[in-house]
């Protein structure tokens, strides 16, 4: 990452870092949920709650590691000695941002397999498209990292329309190519699958504004703070709320192939 | 390994830091995988996935080890105080590559075991074909490690091709020996196991190259860099991918074995 500035408010160090730290506590207890729900969704459904689960241990993971450099990144003591008003230095470590896109690398190819695992359909086109939306994913996230680390505002906007092309197709994806599919599955979880596809959507197209912040010639401690705020709440919105509603979608369609509603679909 | 040579860029040195927080996260979450998805296969299978995510636990204690290392053995501060770019020095504690040659010792012999164990071959088959594979594979990593601390390149060319002999006995046993077997696989899986012996061969290649970076007189930071972002790569491949496609055979097997598909094979 670009070096930190200097002079962050108190106020704006601690929104960060219990951003953070609500971030740790959010995947965390997401992924704990996940994995207990295991033994009540039908057998086909399991593999889809294993990624569901895995993504969000992942970003707990990188949680915790982001935390962590932001707390050493930082000397935060009051002054005049006790009964002073907070005050936030740089102790001069590095505060690795870069933890986020190794979590995206991973996840997010993840949990776009994790959608299609749920949807059920034919192996062949299972297969077909993971392989599409996952690789597209994975070259949105890794096209996106060399402008993050840039300060050079028109370098930081190339990068941003290099990843906005694979960006485009996965949306695209979800919002045309997955259409066809969702008419396909039960009545009673079509809505389900709907709310999963326009809460990727909707949560996705967070990330390009969060990451314009700086584009947009915003900078010093208020852009750093919006944009860890930014993306600390896209993230807990596209794993652990999105992965609610693919448990959501698991066990409505578990319960509809046990009461025998879903044979043959 | 050699001692460290000063002077990494910040660049250099967190493309590595952060290669082996990946190799933490993805050896870490694939075992989890793979050990969830125990119960979802026959018991004929179960075997072989405990072992693949055993693999994937001991990387994921070494790599834990090697970035530990990695960051005692560096001082990353800001210059000029705050606002400054991060200037990389060394601390003089020791960077320990040798985790790496302790993981492989254990690791390789397995992941061989595990795709031996997962074709189900006759029993006879499956014993000396892991003890063979399982031996040469040791011996391979055994007789790598004296070429891998030395600077002399003479002394690490010998050394490279002493463990070419094993390395490519292995190569050729998967190429030629499991292909016999292969062909004896149901008809839904030979595409798979079929993938999992050529990605270990594409995977298995990677590491004799990674080895003579420095032995073509590449030295200084830029070759340790290439070094060890190309090892957690290869790492990443050789085990976490290809336990995917291990879990991918049990599955498909353990399906044709329900649906009474695979009786008599």
């Amino acid at each position: 990452m670009a070096p930190l500035p200097a002079g962050f408010l108190y106020g704006q160090w601690s929104l960060v870092y219990n951003a953070l730290s609500f971030g740790i506590a959010a995947m965390g207890s997401a992924t704990i949920f996940f994995w207990l729900q295991l033994p009540n969704v039908a057998k086909g459904y399991r593999t889809a709650l294993v990624i569901t689960g895995l993504v969000t241990a992942i970003a707990t993971y990188h949680y915790v590691r982001i935390f962590n450099s932001w707390v050493d990144a930082f000397s935060v003591v009051q002054s005049n000695g006790a009964g002073g008003d907070y005050v936030v230095s740089l102790t001069g470590a590095p505060f690795n941002d870069a933890y986020r896109y190794v979590d995206w690398l991973l996840t997010v190819p993840l949990l776009l397999i994790e959608l299609i695992l749920v949807m059920k359909l034919p192996k062949a086109e299972t297969v077909s498209k993971s392989v599409q939306l996952g690789l597209a994913s994975a070259i949105m996230v890794a096209l996106g990292y060399p402008g993050e680390i840039q300060s050079d505002l028109g370098v930081r906007w190339f990068w941003w329309c290099c990843s906005m092309v694979p960006f485009l197709f996965v949306v695209g994806s979800l919002l045309v190519g997955l259409s066809d599919a969702t008419s396909k599955q039960p009545e009673s979880a079509v809505d389900l699958v709907v709310g999963a596809r326009y809460l990727t959507m909707f949560a996705w197209l967070t990330y390009p504004f969060v990451y314009i912040i700086k584009s947009v010639g915003m900078e010093g401690t208020a852009a750093t703070t919006y944009e860890q705020v930014g993306y600390s709440v896209a993230d807990v919105v596209a794993k652990a709320v999105f992965g609610v509603l693919i448990w959501a979608i698991a066990a409505e369609k578990s319960h509809l192939e046990e009461t025998g509603k879903l044979v043959g679909k």
